[in-house]
């Protein structure tokens, strides 16, 4: 976590954008039958549905078994949009607010104190501790329970401020499709983000059909507490995982336990995943998504304080990685449109 | 894994037991289409067919959505045997044995030494420590790829004392088929061990249909090692999540992300998961598998080492979670009968 969000300062001030005109569609010329609808027929979406179809196919050389067909995504400007501030802490941010605005002891630390006045000059010169501390207390001050009603009601509700729709909708619908594709396939795909699983968890299914217990992020550690007949498990505002770079590769070892055939990203946080992925001794797929339609969305890469992309961008291109380029391959940006 | 391994030095030496003369069959008069044909048409087979009938029909009152048949296993003595000693240990005392009389420095450790010399009193004599040692050694001193062969290659080859079986025959035939049963029945089941993930993925899938990324347990931390182009997960000797008491719950809400409707334990490592569960505000069953049988298996509870079964009894029987009775319940034992 704290790598990850050691670049987002600069951006805590809401960039403001012209909202776009696209008028794409899902696109009406296209086969009833092709399960990438929202991607153009480029060569990109080629290499992805040529590489399902040969691990799939029994006899083929590259055949991979079922038990096998792993497939992780980070979740973060890869299934959704993850800017100008990764959603999660626009949420963090709010709620910590809120939750120190009641229980005023939190606000002895100076950065929440200056969160709760809305003096986010202050608080952002207290670094990137000053964020970690609003995502711990956000996350922690509050019980799991408490944290998913909260959370869910703001993603229920919350618009983003150039979309003007609710963070769920800003779900990448290629993406959503590539998901049921390879699950149609018999691919198992996990999600493994740098953001919370706890967080994701609460729309993963309905946005992704990931279930639960196939999100891996971030953790805080977990303790178990009894009272009488009452119990249950709360966090602590200290990490146990910390699902960013290598700790991604290490997380899938621990909690997936096989290597994947198929890792798509879109940063450096990313990087080591790609690179594990890529070292599978079955037929695999290193994949980057790689923002570059700033009408549409927004582009960005090797100089950008979020999603940050420079040196699995450089390796991407090297090794042959498949680079999707959003503007050219995707026909359609978002799951609303 | 500390917790959980303070029992079971009083039986490093192997019990000498005769092999039983069961002759038992899979129940021929059984209706063929009972898909828990080894059990015995007891009342705990009923509640547990009713548990299932309730939750998986539409309509009724304790109707459960798919989403949430989560079910949990504690595995040693609920999945397989587990006597006279946890089947990991034995692998672990035998592999670092063998690791350690090739790279001598380990054997710096005069617990080590002495387990190398087959001096077993003195390897005794260093208690927990020493146990601890040991299955570290067996399983960080290698690469995780290292490890899976090795315990592959002891799993298909080693036999238990009293049976002379093979470890994976020595599964709990009813248990086996009633992890099928919730799955046809659209659960989706899970271990959750003592023991670690590493060793029992290298079975699970075959000898209980869960995959490894539906397999929790003991694991040692993670470290993700690169040199040139060559990358790999390694482990080091350090605990990163004891899967015993309550750290069972903490791992079910850190790596499944929801409360399980059903799970089934057989000791008092299994307590805080069954208190855990019966406290799901959805339909829920907690069972206990006691082991009576002194004949075809092992009688043991409250006063063993291994496997002690005492508090969660005592809930269990007052709380009236449903206690399986080896003796009575189960018509076959293992599944290699």
């Amino acid at each position: 976590m704290k790598t990850r969000l050691a670049f987002i300062l600069g951006c805590l001030i809401m960039v403001s954008c012209q909202r776009s005109n696209t008028t794409e569609t899902t696109g009406d010329s296209a086969v009833a039958s092709d399960p990438l609808l929202s991607w153009n027929d480029t060569p990109n979406k080629k290499v992805i549905v040529d590489f399902v179809t040969a691990v799939t196919t029994e006899g083929s050389p590259k055949f991979v078994p079922v038990a096998d067909r792993i497939a992780v995504f980070d979740n973060d400007g890869t299934l959704w949009c993850e800017q100008p501030l990764y959603f999660e802490v626009v949420y963090s941010l709010m709620a910590t607010r809120q939750i120190a605005t009641q229980v005023t002891a939190l606000q002895k630390k100076p950065e929440i104190k200056a969160l709760v006045d809305g003096d986010m000059k202050t608080f952002m010169k207290r670094g990137e501790n000053g964020l970690l501390e609003a995502v711990a207390i956000s996350h922690t001050a509050i019980t799991p329970e408490e944290f998913n009603k909260s959370a869910s009601a703001w993603l229920d509700t919350a618009l983003h401020k150039k979309y003007e729709k609710k963070y769920t909708e800003l779900t990448y619908k290629p993406m959503v499709e590539l998901l049921a594709y390879l699950r149609a396939n018999q691919f198992k795909t996990f999600i493994v983000s740098g953001g919370t699983s706890m967080f994701i968890r609460t729309f993963s299914e309905a946005a992704y059909g990931i279930p639960p217990d196939q999100v891996i992020g971030t953790m805080f550690r977990g303790e178990f507490q009894q009272k009488d007949s009452s119990m249950r498990v709360t966090l602590k505002p200290e990490l146990f995982h910390n699902d960013d770079k290598e700790g991604k590769p290490v997380a899938i070892y621990q909690f997936i336990g096989k290597k994947p055939i198929l890792a798509f990203g879109n940063s450096d946080g990313d990087h080591a995943m790609l690179q594990w992925t890529s070292t599978n001794s079955l037929p695999n797929l290193a994949l980057i998504l790689h923002h570059t339609d700033s009408v549409r969305e927004y582009a960005y890469d090797r100089d950008s304080p979020i999603g940050k992309l420079d040196k699995a961008l450089d390796e991407g291109l090297q090794k042959g990685w498949v680079i999707v380029d959003m503007k050219n391959d995707f026909k359609v940006i978002f799951s609303y449109q």
